[in-house]
C-alpha cells in the first residue's frame, strides 16, 4: 500500500534511520522468523553483553544475519571483560572465528583512561568497523555534558563510525534519567556538537523511541531495540501508530489533531 | 483432565468469552507455534496499528489465522491513517487483497465527526463484520460517561458487531486511569446501557484481565491480549491460577480462602 | 572462549547453581529453539500454574525437556486446584500420563494445614522428586519469619528435595516486598537455618537475580526465570554483564570499579 505523506525510507544499506536490534540469545529459528518478517528493517544486530560466550550456534547465527545484510557486533561489556582480564588477543581470535567484522568499544562497566579507549578505537578501526559507546552503565558516572561531547568527538576522530549514546537495556541511565525520561538538555548539547548521522541513540522503551522520532524525525538512528519491537518501531517512524500519527503529516492536517 | 467446578467454555465459534489477540508483527512460524498450542483459545487476531503495511508475508499469515477459525482485522489506526489521507479506496483494496473480512472503525488518533464514523460503520458492515472502537488514545479526550454510552449505542445501531472499549496496547488510557487501574464508575455505566455480549474490553495487563474476570466472570470478552498471554489468560478464566482461584468456585469453598 | 577469572560452572545434572525456567505455554518449536541455544543452562522447567491443562501437545513437550536432561513439574497451583476439588487421584493420573516425575507441593492459593501439607510431601516423595513451596501468593499472609523457617525445615524432613521460596511470576510477594525489593531480613533468617543447596529462590526480575548473585554468588539456585532470560541470567552468573561485572573478580581488580 503506497499511502501519500509517508516518509520515504532508504533501502539497506542505509545511511540514516538506522535500527540496531538487541539480541540476548535468540535461536537460529527465531532469527529466521525475524528476518522473514522484518529483516529489511534491521541494520545492526548486537549480541548483547556476554551472551555470545554462553549461547550455542553463534557462528551460524552471525552468518544468518550477515546474509541478510545485517552487521553484527558483540556487546561492549564483553570487550571490557576481556580487557580487564588482559585477554584482548583471545577476544580478537573469538570475533574473527565468529566472522564478526564490527566491534563495539565501550567503557561502561569499568574505569578506562579515555586516551587508551581511543587507542583501542584506532587499533580496531584499521580492519573493522568500530562503534564506540559513551556513557556508563552506572547512574551519574558522567554528569558533565562537556565530557560527553568531548569524548564523542575524540572517538569519531580516532576512527569510530558511529557513537552510541548509552541507555542500558533497561533504559534508565546515560541519556535517560532514572525514571526512563530523556535528559533533554544533555541530548541537545550533544546534537549541537556531533552530526546526527554519527550518533546512534539507545532507546529500548517505546516512550523513548517516540521521544526521539518527535525530536529528530523518522530518520533518527535508534538502538537496543527488542526483537519484538522491530516492526512496531517502523510504524512509529512512518506515523502509522497513534503516538506519532501527526508527526509525519504536513501542517494542513493539524486541524484533525485531538486536543 | 476433567476437573469438577470448572467453568464450561464454548467451543469456537464462540458467542461469549471471546479472546482477541494483538499481533504486532509475528512471523508465519510464530503464528504456527501459537496455533499449535493455543489456537483453540483465540477468536480474533488484530494486526495492530500499521504493522500490516510494514511486515512481509501478511497475506499468508491472514490465511493461517483464517484456516484456524480465527477472524482477522487490521488495527483501527491504519483505517484512520488512510482516511486522513483521503485514501479509503486504497484501504479497501488492501484488505480485500489480504482477504481480511473484518474491519475495525475507530477514531482514537484523530478528530472525526461521530455521524461520519457511523456512516463508515454502515458502509463497511454491508459486506464485512465491523468492530468499532470507542475511546481516544490520548488521555482525557472523552471524559463524559454519557458520550461513551451514547456513541456505543449509535455504533451498534449503525452495524457494529462488537464495540471495543479502548485501552491502547499499554493499558493506561480510555477505560483505565493513567496508572493502569480500571475506571470502575465508567465501566459500570457502560454495562448498564450496553449488553455485555456486544462489548470487548481491551485488557493488555494481567491485572486488568483479573479485574474483568472478577467483575464479569469467565465469559467476559477481552482484547489486546499479547501472544504469550493467550494460555495464561485461559487459566485465569478457569480459575487455574492463584489470582482467580476462588472466583469460579461455589460458596462452600470460601472457608479455604486465604485471609 | 576460556577467559580467566570466570566462575567454574558444573555440568548437568548440577548440584548447585540450578536454574528453574517458567514455561507458561511454550510450543514444541519454541522449546526446541530454547534447547538448541541454551538447553545446557536449564535444570528444571515448570509448566506454570494450570497451563498444562489448557495447552495442547504437553506430553510431547515434557518428552522434549526430559530428553534434554531437564526435570519437569507442573505449577503447584494445579495441585491445589485438584486438592480443593477432592481430585488428587485425577492429578496423579494426569502427571503419570504426562510422564512428569517431579511434583510441586504448595499452599500458596488456599488454606492448608501444615501437617497435611507435609503428609502430601511424604506421600509424593515415595516415588517422585518433590519440590515444595513456602510463602503465599497473597501479600502479607505469612509475616512471621519463624513460620517460614519452621515450615521449610519440616518440609525437608518430610521428603522435599528443594524448598522454593515464593515470589509469584510477577515477583512482588513472599520473599519480596510489594515494590519487588528483596526482603533482606527474612532472607538472611532463612539462610541461617536452611542449607543454601536446599533452597531455590524465585527471582523473575533481573534486579532480583542480580541481588541474589551479589549475596550468594554465581552458584545460587534461582527460579521462575522467563525463557528469554535464560541466557542473560547465565551472563549474570559469570560476570559477563555490567550488573555483576566485578562480583566474580578477585580484589586486585577493584581499582577499575566505577565509583
Amino acid at each position: 500500500m503506497k499511502l501519500p505523506h509517508l516518509p520515504g525510507r532508504q533501502e539497506k544499506p542505509r545511511e540514516k534511520g538506522l535500527t540496531m536490534m538487541m539480541d540476548k540469545g535468540l535461536s537460529l529459528q527465531q532469527v529466521q522468523n525475524l528476518l522473514e518478517t522484518g529483516g529489511h528493517l534491521i541494520d545492526f544486530a548486537k549480541l548483547g553483553f556476554g551472551t555470545s560466550v554462553v549461547s550455542r550456534n553463534v557462528r551460524e547465527k552471525v552468518s544468518l544475519y550477515r546474509n541478510a545484510g545485517i552487521k553484527v557486533f558483540l556487546g561492549g561489556t564483553l570487550f571490557e571483560a576481556c580487557l580487564i582480564r588482559d585477554s584482548l588477543k583471545m577476544y580478537e581470535h573469538f570475533i574473527d572465528d565468529l566472522q564478526v567484522d564490527c566491534v563495539e568499544i565501550s567503557d561502561g562497566s569499568m574505569v578506562m583512561d579515555h586516551n587508551e579507549k581511543c587507542d583501542f578505537i584506532r587499533y580496531f578501526s584499521k580492519d573493522r568497523m568500530v562503534l564506540s559507546e559513551v556513557g556508563a552503565k552506572e547512574a551519574d558516572v558522567i554528569t558533565d555534558h562537556h565530557v560527553w561531547t568531548h569524548h564523542m568527538k575524540a572517538e569519531i576522530e580516532a576512527g569510530s563510525s558511529l557513537v552510541i549514546a548509552e541507555a542500558r537495556e533497561s533504559g534508565n541511565v546515560g541519556i535517560y534519567k532514572n525514571t526512563g525520561k530523556a535528559d533533554d538538555e544533555l541530548i541537545h548539547e550533544i546534537l549541537e556538537v556531533i552530526p546526527a548521522e554519527k550518533l546512534l541513540w539507545e532507546a529500548p522503551l517505546k516512550s523513548q523511541q517516540v521521544w526521539f522520532i518527535k525530536l529528530l524525525g523518522s530518520h533518527v538512528n535508534l538502538g537496543n531495540i527488542a526483537p519484538d519491537d522491530i516492526i512496531p518501531l517502523e510504524t512509529l517512524r512512518l506515523g502509522l501508530r497513534g503516538d506519532t500519527f501527526f508527526d509525519v503529516l504536513p501542517g494542513e492536517f493539524e486541524k484533525f489533531r485531538l486536543k
